[in-house]
This record gives C-alpha cells, structure tokens and sequence, in this order.
C-alpha cells in the first residue's frame, strides 16, 4: 500500500472527534472566519435548534475550542461566541490532516 | 459572511456520515486505493477490532459502498473486501466537498 496511502489513513485514525463532528466543524468553521458571532447567526447559518446548538457549544466551550459570552442587549439576553487561539488550532491542524486525505487519493482519471 | 465560508458551512453540512465517520473513511481510503483487500489487511492497517471492523463493514455493505466476498483459503474462511463504483463516487464526492471546507480557510498567516 502506497505510504501517503497509509499517511492518510493515520491521519484520519487521529482525526479530533470534537471537531471532526459535522455540525460542531460547521460552527468552527463559522467562528474562524469572525470575531465575535451571535447564538442567532450560528443556528441559522448552521441549520441547528437552540437545543442542538447549545449543546454542541457546550461540548466545544468544555473542550476549550470556544468561549461563550452571556450578556444583555436592553432588557433581553445575548449569546455571543468566539473561537478560542486553541480552537483555531484544532480546526487549522484538523484541516492539514484532512488535506492528508485528500491529497493521497488516487487520480480517478488515470 | 464571505459566501466562500457559506459554501463551506453547506458542503460540511452535506457530508454524507456513513462516509465521514473517521474509521469508516480509513476503511474506503484504503479499498480506494485497492482492488480487493483481505478483511486482515482491514484490520491491522485501520487499527480496528474484529467486531468493529465487521460492524462498520455492515454499514458500508448495506449502504452498498462495498462488496464482501466471503471464500475458503484451503479449509480457512477467509473475507476480502472491495469498494463498490458507488462508493468510489461517495469517497470522490465527500472528498470534493471536504476541500470545499479548506479552500473557505482564512490564511492563519496574514
């Protein structure tokens, strides 16, 4: 088996289940290109439910990768979120492994 | 939102999950790169157990992504396993709309 072959494949072996989830890779990938986003952007853009989106910012926030603020506009709550400088981390060194996958796939047009 | 970052969100939104699951995307990158492989070679090269493997096999036969061919190697039963032309197109599109994803990537360095 050709060694970029099995490259890719240790790559995807070591692949961050936090990240690698899609609808917790679509709120990263969201986050990476903003600063600051609010809880009402990311469910829409990420077609999730409140009760979805909570919990997997939850899961991000416990892991480190976001950072979750809670404040008022007037009288009525905000949720704001940001990408942490670990959560860039995972999500750039999550995308150079998933390029290994990429990259080691035969050419189907040869 | 820059639209490229848009296309991302909805091609990671998109991926097809009986391919993304990490072991199950080692299984068809290395039956990619492959005629017919022996369910061993599976074993040791994606790191899974027995079980695990045949359970992830199950999922990707029943999705018809692979084929199991099932013989005798003298009085031994012996397993081998071949990507399907169907799951060929499901690794080649999952691999497009993954790079969708890195190309939508803000560069870290300016």
């Amino acid at each position: 088996m050709k060694s970029d072959t099995q490259d890719a494949i240790d790559a995807v072996l070591a692949l961050d289940r936090l990240v690698h989830e899609p609808a917790r890779l679509a709120i990263l990938t969201v986050l990476g290109s903003a600063e600051l986003v609010e809880f009402g952007f990311l469910e829409t853009v990420c077609r999730l439910s409140k009760g979805n989106l909570s919990s997997h910012l939850s899961k991000l926030e416990a892991g480190g990768l976001v950072a979750v603020d809670k404040s008022f506009r007037g009288k009525r709550p905000l949720t704001r979120v940001a990408i942490t400088d670990a959560g860039r981390e995972a999500l750039q060194r999550y995308r150079l492994q998933i390029a290994a996958l990429i990259h080691s796939a035969p050419d189907p047009d040869n």
